[in-house]
């Protein structure tokens, strides 16, 4: 079983994100775990990212990429983090320079901006979709 | 007041999609009226693209742009459509041949690939963005 924590500052606001996010982890259940981690500021962000063994960021200058693409590097993270791998939302203002300087790989997931917490459901889908890539199924095509 | 219509192939099928594009909508109520109209299949979908005045389509393929330059595009669009415009998302199959090889501008959310669903959403967030852009808010910084 895959896991795979989403750490995130801020709070939960909007319920249809929440329901959105709670539907992909729901279909992905059996193949991959999908936790989020709330914390509070940058400070408390930056305390938890050097506890985790496998990080990726999610940022708007990170590396553009296709679904596919997407799917191979989340497997290559996985295999990594030995089956681990967290990946980190900035808050409102972004990812604190702390992390961006560090040697994380930097994921974005469109030139468009979008809200921290819209990241979280797009990432949710893009996880999902992922795992249909890895096995071939046809939600992906 | 503007109006966008968005026209798309299918059925409501998220309960969340629908209150998250409806918050959006709620949200720039008073700048930018959007409706929603779903067609059955592509042949519904021709029929009604060829009575738009003013049309642009989101397409894999299309020009990947920021949301500024989406909100610049926008308002350009908004102009030769005398405040009407349509945008045209496609099945789950895209968007048919005949439309694709029509002049219509063609715009990509994102080089991943997204249902077309989850499209209705982004979209309707990044048209809440550009009102936001225009009037120099700070929602979008």
């Amino acid at each position: 079983m895959l896991r795979l924590k989403v750490l995130i500052v801020g709070r939960s606001k909007e319920a249809w994100i929440d329901e959105g996010v709670a539907e992909y982890s729901r279909r992905m259940a059996s193949t991959l775990q999908l936790v989020t981690e709330w914390v509070r500021d940058d400070a408390q962000l930056l305390q938890q990212v050097v506890k985790e063994a496998q990080v990726c960021c999610l940022h708007p200058q990170g590396r553009l990429v296709s679904s596919e693409q997407f799917a191979k590097q989340l497997s290559q993270l996985f295999e990594a983090g030995g089956s681990r791998l967290t990946m980190v939302i900035g808050g409102a203002e972004g990812l604190p320079t702390s992390i961006l300087e560090g040697c994380y790989p930097l994921i974005s997931l469109s030139p468009m901006t979008f809200t921290h917490q819209m990241c979280r459901l797009l990432l949710a889908e893009q996880v999902y979709r992922s795992t249909e890539i890895w096995r071939g199924s046809p939600y992906h095509k």
